[in-house]
């Protein structure tokens, strides 16, 4: 048994050190490794296979909304990244900067992009002349590069894997429709196939994108109670065009200039799935978002019939993703691996369970284990993965309604964000000078005006001024 | 009609200018656009498609061999790069440095991937210890850069998508075995699915990759008769494995180096197939690769009735990639931007048609007129694209096999070069100087050693000395 328990016992417990316990996770399901390179993550197939199911699923949701998929070059000249101001302050600091090609300076530099707002507006300017010419919905699937000093995996790291959607637009309208209609799409998904709940709302200007009229976001809780920004949609009215001068002629023969949005999503996704589902056995994965879903583990495998009986299992759940561990590690410690790895359902199968007809069905996340008859083995992993699904996000509701508190006086609101770990409800005036005041004496931030909002006081939390509305707070990673 | 033709007068013809003809269809069929970025693209919707279509087809046959996807840092620091002679040597005049993050200057430059082989290396020498970790079967999708003087789309760029396999094995004979079983991979999907078929076979010492032990190379014949490298598998050996200390311990408890490959395929694809199925219309997609297979023109479609006919052979069209262009432009102009994106199949529905219940359909390939019942519409389309897809390999096929000459001395191989476009099958001596010199009087470049050998003559077409093996031979991409 000592050999078996290695693999658990390598994880610190979540409630001892949730930091360590996240990092031991994210190393021991094998989801990433540290490269040479300071503050660049390796994506293991581990890792790889949860963001290629993540991309699929939200690569259909936005075609569905008729985007189209283009490629920019990751590199962009210095002087085009400076052409709107606000966006050139936000990201200059943080830019990789390409100084020599081959072995020569170059003229000009060149930034490793952070995001690609600049280079969809030169493009733009290039070929939207007429309203013929709009909308225009593009995303790219790409990485990006922001030099951070300190990085976590998925979280924050130096280079990302990401998507960034950029739309352009006749009308303001039509701008901000497409906005909130991206986040919606973010926030379906997150929920329907992540099983994470999300707040969906809108940034004050102190926590909105460079160069943005608005932003939007979904925020998720995770286990320990700090916020997760999960994914945001920006609308830049027509800044960026007046920057770039992307004007259209419209049907009245007369130049407009027009109006555009971004909107990405990142890996650190990954890094919610693990803070909102894990345990002290590793990874609990979604049903629909798991790279593979039943593992069928073999008991007693060396004798006769078993690894035949485990092949003709795979075949029979092949509407499933299905894998047999075959390897030659004991029973116990494939049991580890498969928990470790946050497979939703393992099925034990033995000499004694084929002469029953039946298998051992074992639940990721509630460890539930049940005899299933083989005659109907794949209606009922069909109907596990699906309870699994949903339990999963009603368990996840549940544990952000429980950590999410209200304050109408400032004793009370410090009060939450040093004892009670979540959000916090509060009113606020809408100045920036509260916002600072309260990150200063609590480390807490906004994270978002919410669309539902409720009436917690009649006054802001923070100076007892006339507030204007509620916002969700909490340390945020 | 002086609209109707602007699309197609805009193209040069091919037998005209090549050159500028495959320009014009890169542009006009809005594949690609130029950047501000020198020698970087923009893939627009049309050309990122017949990328996304080649990746799945790719990923899907990489995974039934078993490989699995991650994703590798784009930053490689250059004393990383340095570790192995050959390959350093082969890179660095070509590459990107990175030299500032943020404000600061970096303490070591880092290059932007010009390929991948050193992070790979780095990473397999931290998680292989044992034969049990043995095989690892990876690749990922990502872009490279290297710095080129001249570029053209797809073929030659500062930055450019790929995939590059890497692989590592316990034995020489693994190593060997997957060099041989990617390359057959790459073969099979450019004829089944390109419908370009390939010249298999080993490159000479002086055409391989940088640091490998071997390459080996798939060769393809465009319309003006000069070769494009299609896509390469290297096999490393154990040279890799020794530059960065890749051991492990095999079943009887010995150390041993491991042994590595890579393979690679690029977005210079997409140049393949407009150079070798394209026409003074434009591009034409075999119809396996082709975003949209069917484009449904409604003619008269002011009349009642017409467009929701075009709507409704769409939704019977459903096993297929169709779309009903129904913008108010005339049918002509639609025609012709069918046309030139190569869209395999065009329908013409209008109310004659449909009182007659039938419609027109239109091969892109052959021009090819037919009336087709609306009954059994669907399995004539899928019988027109099938047919299709076999004719166009058939037809690029005879291409290459008319524009392939075999040359027993040197007047003959000159005047070929000169003369007759194409390859030029030729006996070699195995000398490096032969190669130089073939290159310095014809600017010829040896393609590969074929897999399927020929006797053309005893003696090497250059020296005259006795021949080791028969080489095609070509101007190239």
């Amino acid at each position: 048994m000592a050999k078996e328990k290695k693999l658990v016992e390598a994880i610190t417990s979540m409630e001892e050190d949730f930091a360590q316990w996240y990092t031991d996770v994210v190393k021991k399901a094998e989801l990433i490794d540290y490269s040479s390179v300071r503050g660049c993550m390796i994506l293991r197939p581990n890792g790889y296979a949860i963001w290629e199911n993540i991309q699929k699923e939200l690569d259909r949701r936005f075609k569905e909304t008729g985007v189209e998929n283009v490629y920019m070059p990751m590199f962009i000249p210095e002087s085009l990244l400076q052409k709107e101001k606000d966006h050139v302050e936000g990201f200059a600091p943080e830019v990789a900067w390409v100084t020599h090609g081959g072995l020569e300076p170059l003229q000009e530099r060149l930034c490793v992009r952070p995001t690609s707002e600049t280079l969809f507006c030169d493009f733009y300017s290039n070929i939207v002349q007429s309203y013929r010419d709009l909308p225009k919905l593009y995303n790219q699937w790409c990485s990006v590069v922001r030099w951070e000093k300190t990085t976590r995996p998925f979280l924050r790291s130096v280079e990302f894997l990401w998507q960034e959607g950029h739309t352009i637009h006749a009308t303001a309208e039509e701008a901000e429709e497409r906005t909130i209609l991206m986040l919606n799409v973010y926030a379906d998904f997150c929920e329907q196939i992540l099983a994470i709940p999300m707040v969906k709302g809108k940034k004050t200007d102190k926590e909105k994108f460079a160069g943005a009229k608005a932003t939007y976001t979904i925020e998720a809780l995770m286990h320990d109670g700090k916020a997760l920004q999960s994914g945001t949609s920006h609308n830049f009215g027509d800044g960026f065009a007046h920057a770039f001068d992307i004007q259209y002629t419209d049907k009245d023969n007369k130049l407009q200039y027009a109006h555009q949005t971004s909107w990405g999503m990142t890996t650190r996704l990954i890094g919610a799935i693990i803070m909102v589902h894990g345990d002290d056995s590793g990874l609990v994965l979604p049903p629909r978002i798991a790279p593979t879903q039943v593992m069928i583990i073999p008991i007693a495998q060396h004798k006769e019939g078993v690894l035949e009986k485990a092949a003709e299992l795979k075949e029979k759940l092949g509407g499933f993703r299905v894998k047999v561990d075959d390897s030659d590690k004991s029973p116990g410690w494939k049991f580890s691996e498969q928990e470790m790895r946050g497979i939703p359902i393992r099925i034990e199968i033995g000499p004694k369970d084929i002469e029953a007809n039946q298998a051992v069905i074992v639940r990721r996340d509630t460890r539930e284990k049940m005899v299933a008859s083989l005659d109907d083995l794949d209606k009922t992993v069909g109907e596990v993965l699906e309870t699994m699904q949903i339990e999963m996000l009603e368990r996840a509701r549940k544990h952000r309604d429980s950590h999410t508190t209200s304050a109408s006086d400032f004793e009370d609101f410090k009060d939450a964000i040093a004892n009670k770990p979540g959000f916090v409800k509060a009113m606020w005036c809408g100045d920036r000078a509260c916002e600072d005041t309260i990150k200063e004496q609590t480390g807490a931030t906004s994270r978002c005006m919410p669309f539902e909002q409720e009436h917690i006081a009649d006054t802001c939390v923070c100076c007892g001024k006339k507030a204007k509305s509620m916002v969700y707070w909490g340390k945020a990673y």
